[in-house]
């Protein structure tokens, strides 16, 4: 495998780990003395050296010292176990959320829930990571305070201050993820046991987490406008439950919206009843007139909003945050000193260098036309199949559509899978299993003709059966 | 604040800022049209609107289509509430934790425990980061699988394997710190009420997690050589612990290690017992000839080991992982995906191209160099205090010391943070609360001379007092 583009340095490795990989140095075998490498090879002393000394830091050689180096341990292609179909699985939360993170390439996702690699702000990470490799000593290697990077919630702060609502930037808490953001925030209200209410259908990982607290999950169906105002209201008189946890603006999987009307019922029952509402706000960046947020109405009395920047920064550069009334940071960051100890400062360095660079908002604007494109290519398309949109979105990245009556959704995400379709069947995202005619399709991941071709087949096998 | 390295954009950026810091531009005002700005400042009309544009970004104005740029909501300096000291605080563990996180840069923090940002492997990370910043779009954006980064986990795999313990790279789970590996493992082994087995004196931060599992803690006490076997293996039949976690290598706060001998001796009751040892090797980089590991002898059946590279790489690019037996993994991923979501690429990515990095091997050599110096000349100032070790470490950060009998260990660290000096008093590691006259110094954090004048002033003041 020469490449002339390679430095003497690389091809000198190259050169060991093809021998390596060709059993003529066996593990634990001696390599050739630098000396006699160099002579080999036509190159310097320290250029062999360099190699060596970089096959040691990779662990493919070691260095005793005084005896010359020795391939390591076993070097055996390790077998891709983890790369294992969960194909048998039940078809549970955790199921989607793993088969979207282990698929490999060849595979389509029109069940995931997150853009495709080419649709995020590339460019600006790229420009980001070289601003930062440029920054203070600090930013590279220390811990943040407590609260985390401060630019960072600085600017959270002031996104939130621009919709009215009083703030402070130590009501900013940045996390790890905006998953672990609600996980603090279930640490510090839940105990086993207690109620937690979401809507139906909801996030199917909220479902994941609230399980892993052990606490007693009650639902409210989902209207075009939020939650059914009346069942709201006796789901809390009778459960009593300690939080309200949702999403902000666009909801998954629906992407209905919130009404100002709906959003004012919901928090006067809330706020009689001492309920906390958490809004997930991780779908900001992709709504064209933001909807309402219970923050909006409320500030921080009853409601706390948490979010992330995976959905349009980066899902590889994790950071989430946490905006709540003073009175509850206190405890919120001992909990994640204990949990998860120091916020690193790295993460949320890149992600604020991305939001201050001109570009990415250009970039947004344009991610949303982009969007609203593939939504309306989407219905079509799947509307050919008898595929049906259950609203038609004012944004965002998810479509919510029903089956014809006789396809189960689980049923059709099994056979999909063979072909290498990855679904999300509507019963992963609904507490009372009302959904099995219900798939969430992402329209960022819709694009690919093959999608349609097995969708169209797998039903037809479904039908065939029946 | 005029500077004549900035470019145009960024003096004309800064002339906005200090027309609003000045007042002259209010909330909410009007800025100057583009044209109009241009003229003034005798720049190009693409230079004034690059600069509004990054100003938008930043929040400070905002842009209305029509009717131009406004300064946005409050502009007024944000209070500096988060950087009270939390001198009357309770000195329990995480006062010590928050105390060193939320420090100034002036104070000194020989408590502290982590490195000085100037000894951490600053020019690795730099390179590192523009080496990342030309990599695959995947790494940038999107998320790992569930197990994590991969040649990371190859790279943790074969460090264990060259102890001669076999382990396939699926046995190894990154995190994104090694408390949130802990947390993950008392998440899947632990209920409330269920009894789990520390060191006393153990790393404070142990408790704090353990309290967040509402379980119970019961302690062993620590010897030179280990856990004392005999009391071990009475705590083991009377609580019957689920776990026992502590630190492989170098223990903290103590600096002692484990002896073979006792490490055998532990792992006969622990087998029979069916505890799980959990050993945090976060301290694993800092030694000159490997401690004992559970691990090396037990191999995978009783041993979880975990770790991080936030002593050695960085502590502001979040990275932790989990070594287990393969029966343990899909319940780890299944709770990592629920609490955390998706694994995060670019800080393995970026660690794992440090570790690569043949001159991080020389940084770490020097590293334990300077600091067995460092070690010596801390023993040395604080004898002279009558400060003396509990055992001479043979590497590490952490010195484990005894005060003269009449000095109390927390009213001493209260004396100190008055002066800016953070200790990390005794009884925050002790279970039993019998280290009332111990500190533990990181002797990275003691080289400021200050420290021992403190030391002594405060000491003269408790011994006026008595």
């Amino acid at each position: 495998m020469e490449n002339i583009f390679m430095t003497k340095i690389e091809k000198t490795m190259q050169h060991i780990r093809s021998k390596i990989e060709n059993h003529h140095l066996m593990m634990g075998a001696r390599l050739p003395s630098v000396r006699m490498l160099a002579k080999t090879l036509g190159y310097s002393v320290s250029t062999v050296i360099e190699s060596y000394d970089r096959l040691v830091a990779e662990k493919v050689i070691e260095s005793r010292q005084g005896a010359g180096y020795f391939v390591s341990g076993t070097q055996t292609a390790f077998p891709q176990h983890e790369l294992t179909r969960l194909v048998d699985r039940e078809i549970d939360p955790l199921w989607i959320s793993r088969q979207s993170l282990i698929a490999q390439p060849q595979v389509l996702k029109p069940g995931c829930g997150w853009l495709p690699g080419h649709w995020m702000p590339e460019l600006s990470i790229r420009k980001a990571l070289r601003k930062v490799s440029k920054q203070h000593t600090d930013l590279l290697v220390n811990y943040a305070n407590p609260w985390g990077h401060q630019p960072l919630r600085h600017w959270i702060a002031r996104r939130i201050e621009q919709k009215g609502i009083y703030i402070q930037p130590d009501q900013v808490l940045l996390t790890e993820s905006g998953t672990q953001a609600i996980d603090l925030i279930c640490r510090l209200f839940l105990q086993a046991g207690d109620s937690v209410l979401v809507d139906d259908p909801y996030y199917f990982n909220f479902q994941s987490l609230l399980k892993v607290h052990r606490v007693n999950i009650v639902a409210v169906p989902y209207t075009e406008n939020g939650p059914d105002i009346e069942q709201f209201e006796q789901i809390v008189q009778l459960h009593q439950p300690k939080l309200y946890i949702t999403n902000a603006g666009i909801h998954n999987p629906t992407g209905a919206t919130l009404s100002t009307h709906t959003a004012y019922q919901i928090l006067k029952v809330a706020e009689q009843a001492n309920l906390t509402i958490v809004e997930d706000d991780i779908f900001a960046d992709f709504e064209f007139v933001p909807a309402p947020r219970y923050l909006d109405l409320n500030g921080f009395t009853n409601v706390i909003q948490m979010g992330s920047f995976s959905k349009t920064v980066s899902a590889s550069i994790r950071c989430g945050y946490i905006a709540a009334h003073p009175r509850l940071i206190d405890g919120l960051i001992n909990l994640k000193i204990a949990t998860n100890f120091g916020c690193g400062l790295l993460n949320a360095g890149i992600i604020y260098t991305v939001l201050s660079d001109s570009s990415f908002r250009k970039h947004l604007e344009g991610l949303k036309l982009h969007l609203a494109d593939h939504m309306s290519k989407a219905i079509r398309q799947l509307e050919k199949l008898d595929i049906t949109p259950w609203v038609i979105p004012k944004g965002g990245i998810f479509l919510w559509c029903q089956l014809p009556k006789h396809i189960d959704a689980a049923e059709l995400s099994k056979i999909c899978l063979k072909y290498n379709v990855i679904l999300a069947p509507g019963n992963a995202f609904s507490q009372s299993n009302n959904a099995s005619h219900f798939l969430r399709f992402n329209v960022a991941q819709c694009h690919d003709q093959r999608i349609y071709e097995v969708l169209e087949k797998a039903m037809q096998e479904l039908s065939d059966e029946a």
